[in-house]
C-alpha cells in the first residue's frame, strides 16, 4: 500500500475531540459548554439573515466585525484577527511563527490540542510542570533561556485548574520570550470584573503578546466556530494576509458574532450568573472532602478525599448520566463544566454525600 | 523591528481574493457566483434553526451531511471530507501531501491561490502552459517525469477557460503522478449531463485522485463556506483525523448544506437555466467578434477581435457599472461570469457592438 501523507504526519497521533454525547437527559459538564443560551440579538440576526445572500462570498476579512471588536476594545483594526474558532488562530500562530525543529513550550497539563499541533509542524514541544500550587512553573524562565521556543502558549484562566496568573508574571514572561507568547484567554470571560484583569493593555505593552479570545465559552456560541486574536499589527498582518484562508469565516457566523458582541450586557449578566454557580459548586465539593482550587473559569477542577478515587467518580457518574472530565494529571482529579442551576443540582444529587 | 514570522513567509505574497464592491447595482460577474438563490430547502433549514443550540459544540466531523454526500454518491463516509470551503481541503492537501522543497505542478493559468499555497508550504510551483486549443499541456506528462511531483493540481473544468478534460486524460495523467492527483471540481456542477462526466467512479479508480467539490458554485453557497473532498481511505483519514481543525465546520454550515444536498433537483435545475444563459452569451460574444471556446463552467473566457483591447473593455465595463475579470494570460481576455438573465443583458448592452 502506498503512503502519500508525509511521514511525520504518518507517524503522528490527531486530536480527540470531548464526548458529544446525542442520547437527551445526560447532564454535560465535559466540554465547558456555556448552559445558557445566547443573547437575544443572536436569535434576531439569524431570523432576519436572508439565505438568498449566501450565493455571494461573504466579506473576506470580516471587516465589520472586526471594526465592531475594534472599537469596543479600542485598539485598531489591524490589531484584530478573526478566525474559524479559536483552533484556527491557534494553527496559524503554528504555521506563521514555528520552524520545524523549534522547541514550543507550555505547562503541564495544558490544552491538549497544543502538542498536536507541535507534532503537525514539526516542532519540538515541552510541557513544563506547574508549581504545586498550580502556579505558574518555577523553572519556566530557566527552560525558556535554555530552549529559546519559537512560541510559548499559556492557557489563562488555566485550563483544567480555572488559576489565574497574574499579568505581572506574563510580563515577565513575555520579556524573557524570544519569540511569541500566546495567552489563550478562551475562558476570561469568566473572570470577575473586580479583579481588574485587563490583558488588552497588558498586550498593547509587548510586541510578541497574542490574546486568544473566543465566542464558544463567554457568548455561547461554541457551534458556530468563532474565534478571534488580538496582538500587535506586526504579528496579525502575516496571519491575515499570508496564512489565513482568503474566506475563513462564513457570512452567517460573522452576522450572528456581531450580533453578541454588540449585546455584552447579555455576556456580562450570563457569566455573573456561572460565578454564582461556580461558589456554590465549589463549597458543596469543598464540604463533601474535595479539594478545590478557587477557579476563574467556568469549570472547577476537583480532587476527592483521600481513599477516594476521581477515576471512579467519573465512572460511577457517566452511569448516572452526567458527563464530566477525568484528568490524571495534576493529582487525580475532575474537571467539572459549571452548568445551569438544575444540571449542578443533577451533578451534586448523583455524587456521593462522602465520596 | 524584531521580525516574528519565519523567512519563507515574511518574502511571500499573499492571495488577493475578487473583488467585493458593496455598491448596490453593480453588475457582479467577476467571482462566478451563482445568480440564483439557494434551494428553499435552504431557507426553511435556516428559519428552523435553532440559535439556542449553538452553545454547544457542532458534530465534529460533519458525520450527518458525510453520511448523506455518501449515501448520493454511492462512497463510503470514510471517503468523505466536509471542509470550510474548498480553499481548506487545498490547504490540507498541501500540508498533508507535499514536504518542503517538493515540485508542485499546475497548468498555466490555473487558480491563483495554488501557488500561494505552495509559497507557504515551502514548495516549488511550476505551472505548465495549456496547449494552444487549451487542452491539458502536452508536455505535462514530461514535466511529471522529470519533476516527481508530491501534487499535481487541475482544475477541471477548467479557470479560466471553462475547457473540460477528458477522464481518460487525467487517468493517463494520475497513473504517472508519483504523488496525489487534486482535481479541483469547483464548477463541475454546470457540466451538462449528456456529458456523461462521472469522476467520481474515476477517481475510484486511482489510489492518488482527490476531487475538490465546493457548495460555492452549484449550490449558491459562496457565503457559507463548504466545500468537501472525496478520495480513497488512505488519502482521506490522515486529513480528516490529523491534520483538520478539530472543529472546522460551523453547526449552521453543516445544517443549510444538508438541506442544500437533499435538493439535487433545484442545483439542476438552476445549472440548466445557466447552461441556457452560457450558450446565449457565448453566441452573442461570437456574433460580436469574439473568440469564446466553449465552456463547461459557469463563466465564458472570451478573447476581443484583433485590433481591440481587453484590459480596455474591462475598464470600459467596469466604469458602466459590469464587473467581469481580466486576464492577461492566455491571450489578452475576459473571463465574464455567468449571470442572470438580466444581468447578461446588462453586460451585453454595456459592451460595444463592435469591440
Amino acid at each position: 500500500m502506498r503512503q502519500f501523507e508525509r511521514d511525520h504526519i504518518h507517524s503522528m497521533t490527531g486530536y480527540t475531540p470531548g464526548e458529544q454525547p446525542c442520547e437527551p437527559g445526560v447532564v454535560k459538564l465535559n466540554t465547558n459548554e456555556n448552559p445558557f443560551p445566547a443573547s437575544a440579538k443572536v436569535f434576531e440576526a439569524l431570523r432576519d439573515f436572508d439565505a438568498a445572500s449566501l450565493r455571494k462570498y461573504p466579506e473576506p476579512d470580516c471587516r465589520t466585525l472586526r471594526e465592531a471588536i475594534a472599537a469596543e476594545l479600542r485598539l485598531s483594526e489591524a490589531q484584530v484577527l478573526v478566525t474559524n474558532g479559536g483552533d484556527e488562530l491557534l494553527r496559524m500562530v503554528f504555521t506563521t511563527f514555528c520552524a520545524p525543529d523549534s522547541f514550543v513550550l507550555s505547562t503541564e497539563p495544558t490544552y491538549s490540542l497544543y502538542p498536536v499541533l507541535a507534532a503537525l509542524h514539526q516542532c519540538k514541544f515541552v510541557g513544563v510542570n506547574l508549581d504545586d500550587g498550580h502556579g505558574l512553573p518555577v523553572d519556566l524562565a530557566k527552560h525558556v533561556r535554555d530552549l529559546a521556543p519559537s512560541l510559548v502558549l499559556i492557557v489563562n484562566p488555566h485550563a483544567p485548574t480555572g488559576r489565574l496568573f497574574s499579568l505581572q508574571a506574563l510580563g515577565d514572561l513575555a520579556r524573557a520570550v524570544p519569540g511569541v507568547l500566546l495567552v489563550d484567554e478562551a475562558y476570561v470571560d469568566f473572570v470577575a470584573p473586580e479583579q481588574g484583569h485587563d490583558s488588552v493593555a497588558f498586550m498593547a505593552e509587548h510586541p510578541n503578546v497574542i490574546l486568544l479570545r473566543t465566542f464558544s465559552k463567554g457568548y455561547s456560541l461554541a457551534g458556530l466556530r468563532l474565534g478571534f486574536g488580538l496582538g500587535a499589527e506586526a504579528l496579525i498582518a502575516p496571519m491575515a494576509t499570508k496564512v489565513r484562508d482568503s474566506y475563513n469565516v462564513d457570512g452567517v457566523a460573522q452576522a450572528l458574532g456581531l450580533a453578541a458582541w454588540q449585546d455584552q450586557a447579555h455576556r456580562a449578566r450570563t457569566a455573573t450568573r456561572i460565578r454564582r454557580e461556580r461558589t456554590r459548586v465549589r463549597e458543596a465539593l469543598i464540604a463533601r472532602g474535595f479539594a478545590v482550587p478557587e477557579s476563574h473559569a467556568n469549570f472547577v477542577h476537583a480532587t476527592p478525599p483521600a481513599g477516594s478515587s476521581a477515576h471512579d467518580l467519573f465512572l460511577d457518574l457517566k452511569d448516572k448520566g452526567v458527563l464530566v472530565r477525568y484528568f490524571a494529571h495534576p493529582g487525580d482529579a475532575l474537571r467539572i463544566t459549571i452548568g445551569s442551576e438544575a444540571e449542578n443540582d443533577a451533578l451534586l444529587n448523583a455524587l456521593p454525600a462522602t465520596p
